[in-house]
């Protein structure tokens, strides 16, 4: 039994998921958030207790102090030496990482060149394997990547129709992310239909603030709509996906914006939120649309019909799909978008059942037995997948 | 019988045809190029005899006159009076039009008002039409949109994902183009099932120079590639298709380009040129694949997977699809082009026969007679929706 710490850190946040190996049993977890801005919070569930906090984290460092103190304190751990590993996540991995890697000097190295393509994350991601590194100097550390899963995607499928020297020169392609998360629903995937991954064929919806689709042939993700960053693809919460390129330059003209401030709207403002006009809330829509706002419906709408659309082009490009799954915050939860998004593919097989739909939150198959194509939601778990490839390539012994 | 002159007039260009309705008959047909450039040329064929010459053409008003004395000269009409309308292409009808319409005074302040939307194109367009309407300021004009086929799409398919503001203030919406040419095929592909055009659900794949894919259900489009501008959608000869949106601040970056001078490459130097690295031309590329050039092979790779894609999500989006049809030169010659696109689509019941797939230029179905989806070579005719729209809104009598 081993202690491996999975850990989430963003430019001013620090998640963190402290599991038994191989049990997978979570021990602690929890979050600290608004490190160095006013009122930081801690907040740690451990052995069925919660604690929170506000007080004064000015720093990443500062924080992992905090963490490492309240597992001790709150008795996740006896002592530090309890601590075997430790998984972090990374959003990018470029087209260096198809899989994760144990942490030497050498791939930080690597990381920190990654950053160009992805300024908003990498860079806080190193922070925190940095602290990590300076408080638990002995413990190995893996990184677990966004983009490694969907490596696998054939160059038809990551190549932009732009001059192809802007792939070659500045690393301009597809890239893909929330692999984790779509890699541990097919496994689950195929265990759930007790078939051996090689030879099904997966289309993963991962719908949350962010949402992103997969096809997934035989276990490897061959296409998926998120992009060169993770504004590409599917209406989002609060991100536009997928736009004519051209309204970019016409929005800046328009609005008299830098290119830089109009996409920060396309991040910030657009998607569901641009859409609705209130909320980028998918329960605050919902209800709304229950109550008669059209804006609201509108905004379901567009959401659910871009996701279909995926699913149809997605099942083309495998020639047909044995399952669909539904993961992350509203593909676990949401009935509503579960249905609209499945209305209508009964000419490629999939037969939802409405009563088996009203499942939230648990593994389940939502299809009629007799629908060709299955259909599952599947809750998602990243922390868990960080905590396999920790202990795999830290190559840590059960003891 | 009457004589309709349709013309779509470009910056520099002037095309046209002569057509005796309702025989549908070509008179004439040529075009000017270079039109206010260098070593202008005219070219027009009449009664199977073809006129070619260099000769200066300072402006739209000089090609007019041109174009009328030698419809005169080469025996097109004995007269101008045998000149009984005009149909004007006209790119944008922007919300304003779903259909054509006769042109006057109102009309033609509308289509400036659109300009905005298509400053490249309807400027020209207009052009044309006062030129036409001073030399010959009796004969009835109609406007025949790209747009206006594609306006019956519901809110969610035409609606981006951005400021719900956006699409109020400055009509920043998906338009569609090629609308002229997804109709044509629209009615011909109902007439070569035999089937009423209310009862089926199409596929239209317009693929030129330019190309869109179109959903029609029951002969309404509800959903087509291109958005606000012909760059959307997808790969073209020179145009990138989607993209993610956050590639274009990255471009400016990287290669410290202005926003329109990125826009022009993804216009002008990307699509199938851009992958391909030599040619925006499919015969070229296909005749470099042939020889083993991986980057050509790649090219027709990732052009044919995105229409493969489309052609998915828009069956999905009519939960089915009962014929699908390829038009334009690419779509109404390349047998390559055409099998690749359909290969592994046989899940949603499209099983083309190899040897009709060899067709060129005419009218077959390329599908087996058992085939639940038929697949269909048009080859497509704007001029003749031109000349019958004019007809039927100049409300010209057959004498």
């Amino acid at each position: 039994m081993v202690n491996i710490l999975a850990v989430n850190a963003g430019s001013s946040s620090l998640k963190f998921q402290l599991l038994q190996m191989p049990e997978e049993h979570v021990v602690a977890k929890g979050i600290i958030e608004r490190i160095g801005l006013k009122e930081p919070v801690f907040s740690m569930k451990t052995n069925g207790k919660k604690v929170e906090f506000i007080e004064k984290i000015t720093n990443h460092s500062e924080a992992v102090q905090l963490l490492l103190h309240h597992l001790i304190e709150q008795q996740a751990v006896t002592s530090l030496h309890d601590i075997d590993g430790i998984g972090h996540r990374v959003v990018h991995g470029g087209e260096e990482y198809s899989d994760s890697v144990l942490i030497d000097e050498e791939a930080i190295m690597a990381f920190e060149r990654l950053s160009d393509l992805a300024p908003l994350h990498n860079p806080a991601n190193i922070t925190g394997i940095k602290e990590f590194q300076k408080a638990l100097p002995n413990v190995p550390a893996v990184a677990i990547f966004d983009t490694a899963f969907h490596q696998t995607m054939p160059e038809s499928s990551f190549l932009y129709s732009i001059p192809y020297d802007y792939y070659k020169k500045y690393g301009i392609r597809k890239y893909g992310f929330h692999g984790t998360s779509h890699k541990y629903v097919t496994g689950r995937a195929a265990a759930l239909l007790n078939r051996p991954v090689e030879k099904i064929r997966l289309i993963s919806c991962h719908l949350g603030n962010g949402a992103s689709i997969a096809a997934i042939d035989g276990g490897r993700s061959i296409d998926t709509s998120m992009g060169f960053t993770p504004l590409a693809g599917v209406t989002m919460g609060t991100r536009s996906g997928n736009l004519d390129p051209a309204l970019i330059p016409f929005l800046m003209e328009k609005t008299d914006k830098s290119a830089e401030e109009v996409l920060d709207i396309l991040n910030k403002k657009s998607g569901m939120l641009g859409v609705s006009g209130f909320s980028s809330d998918l329960r605050d829509i919902e209800v709304e649309a229950l109550k008669g706002n059209s804006r609201a419906q509108l905004a379901l709408d567009v959401f659910a019909s871009r996701i279909h659309k995926y699913i149809g082009s997605y099942a083309a490009r495998m020639n047909g799909v044995d399952a669909i799954i539904f993961t992350a915050g509203i593909g676990e939860n949401s009935d509503v978008i579960r249905s609209k998004v499945l209305a209508g593919l009964q000419f490629m097989g999939v037969y939802m059942d409405p009563d088996l739909n009203k499942i939230r939150g648990k593994e389940a198959f939502i299809s009629f037995p007799h629908s060709p194509v299955k259909v599952m939601v599947i809750p998602t778990n990243e922390e868990v997948m960080i905590a396999r490839d920790t202990v795999r390539l830290a190559n840590i012994a059960h003891s």
